[in-house]
């Protein structure tokens, strides 16, 4: 049995335990909404599920609410942002704040970051971003620990999952894509194992290095190992991977086998469209090419034509009253962690 | 019976014929060396197959031989090239150079052109910024009668093949990639029939709309259709398609089914490491990068891993006396060319 939770008391339950933790009540809000947005948009591996292992981070150290953060290499276009170990969510946000300063003034900004935590969902910067009139391309990487993907042709686990995403303004909601550079993530072959599917095709290796579909694999063998995106052509996938890994990890001065690497680096690239075009003129053509898109028959087994950005719109953002199925054990242990705290786990939001 | 011909005398021999139809030598020489180079590469949808078409867009007017290009749009870090139609190639070198002087002062920059023919190879732009010590992300895009690339789960084309390319220096060869973001583009298609090979899994949509890997479907069905990168994950190679249209369309101004568009949008970012961090640290880096990729463990049936950029350094650039095979349909439509204009076909190169 699932229990149905309220999304804005979850939300409130965990600013509160963040807040008793000693983070700052806005970071606190922050980083709370980015967990149940997630949620809510199906990303469940960005989402709550993600609570307990933040609440362990700040006990463990490995989280430092309310750390002074400060740009440590700065031009007028470009940024080195030390994070020093806040919540990545935070980071995530004063590394736009920066960029979208920087653009206002000279068209183009990108921001790099160093001692960062895990960011959450990359597409929440990139669509942030587009709110404001900007396109945005953002991507992330991750420390040897979670070196899951194999290079094509490869067995051994040498890449992240490193995430791509962009956003760009159109006449309504913005075109938006924020995805691995893998066939499917942890998290997306997590939620295929509850749900008894098949994740694509060749997505995993399984222990004698074959590629396979079924996410039982993944958590049978003695190493999980995740393949790049594009089957016979994952030698594109795996240059998207070399490309987020040399933005995100080398520009911030990463060492790629640095065991001691932080959770995540972002890089985060604003491009004013107004330097180029009347903005209305942008947001046209952005309309008109989704609906170019769209215009297309589907294809047998397919209903309809899905543009990067439907999705994530068709879900929406957290409504009033809306209310999300926690597994048992992820509300478990966000109960425990109230406890750990001495917050009561009410949740009438 | 393949014609075996000299690369050097090939490339003089373009280069007189573009003369002689009253392309600038400079200008003449630069084509026809990018031509011959992306042959040597093993590219041969950019190489000289492209020959015989590239004259007749001469003749047409579609190609305009020394136009005189120039910055319509324009901020410190960000440009708007017209290219007046003049050689894809001749344009593509004035967009990095631009984009390289902006760089130079501003640490970031980017370049749109409009009105631009087939850009060639898109990785040779990223190569030469490399090779200046920069990083450099570039992608294209083309006009509606070639948006072969169906939409993920889509049975109308409604993308060009739109590539990504990206390069970043090292302490040797620059990290390189440059790839369709369909599964397999045209040429590879049309190389894979020659050979009689199979394209990867989910390559091609057959006349029924059934996915296949057969290249001769793309010759007998009544519509060309390629299939977006990533088969079962395939929104993310539509998603990927998608950017490049965006930046490389939208931003130059276009509408995405206007039939009148340009046959290429190029857009080029250029990224200064050295705002980040020494260049020397971060070629160190990549250089690591590159070979931590390379210390996997191949998976059966591959013998060694293929980093970014190996596959084009293997090949190398054209060597002196290097000869390239030429299919007799290819070598004759050079010849026409040459008699067309008047030139004698010597290849003392």
């Amino acid at each position: 049995m699932m229990p149905e939770v309220p999304l804005d008391g979850l939300t409130d339950l965990m600013s509160r335990v963040f807040v008793a933790l000693g983070t700052p009540l806005r970071d606190a809000d922050l980083v709370a909404r980015e967990l149940s947005s997630a949620t809510a948009l199906g990303i469940e591996s960005h989402g709550v599920l993600r609570f307990p292992w933040y609440v362990e981070g700040i006990r463990n150290g490995r989280i430092v609410p309310g750390a002074a953060m400060g740009t440590v290499e700065e031009t007028e276009t470009t940024a080195v942002l030390d994070c020093a170990y806040n919540f990545g969510q935070v980071a995530g946000y004063e590394a736009l704040r920066i960029a979208v300063t920087k653009a206002a003034t000279h068209h183009l900004a990108a921001v790099v970051t160093r001692r960062c935590n895990h960011t959450g969902r990359l597409g929440a910067y990139a669509d942030a971003a587009a709110d404001l009139g900007l396109i945005a391309f953002a991507c992330g990487t991750t420390s040897p620990p979670s070196h899951m993907v194999v290079p094509f042709g490869g067995l051994d686990g040498r890449l992240g999952t490193n995430p791509i995403a962009y956003a760009a303004p159109t006449l309504d909601d913005p075109i938006l894509a924020d995805f691995a550079t893998c066939v499917a993530s942890e998290g997306k072959a997590r939620m295929a194992l509850r749900h008894s599917q098949d994740l694509p095709e060749a997505a995993l290796l399984d222990a004698d290095g074959t590629s396979t579909r079924d996410p039982a694999v993944l958590y049978s063998s003695p190493t999980r190992r995740l393949l790049p995106l594009g089957g016979g052509a994952g030698y594109k996938g795996t240059a998207l991977a070399v490309l987020a890994e040399l933005l995100a990890g080398m520009l911030a001065g990463e060492i790629p086998d640095d065991a001691d690497r932080p959770v995540n680096g972002l890089f985060l690239l604003v491009i004013d469209p107004s330097a180029f075009l009347p903005l209305d003129d942008f947001k046209s053509h952005g309309s008109a090419l989704r609906d170019y898109i769209r215009s297309s028959r589907p294809a047998p087994g397919h209903d309809r034509i899905i543009a990067p950005g439907d999705l994530e719109r068709s879900r929406a953002a957290p409504a009033p009253g809306q209310t999300i199925s926690l597994d048992p054990e992820t509300w478990q242990e966000i109960l425990d962690a109230c406890e750990g705290v001495g917050v009561r786990p009410g949740l009438a939001g």
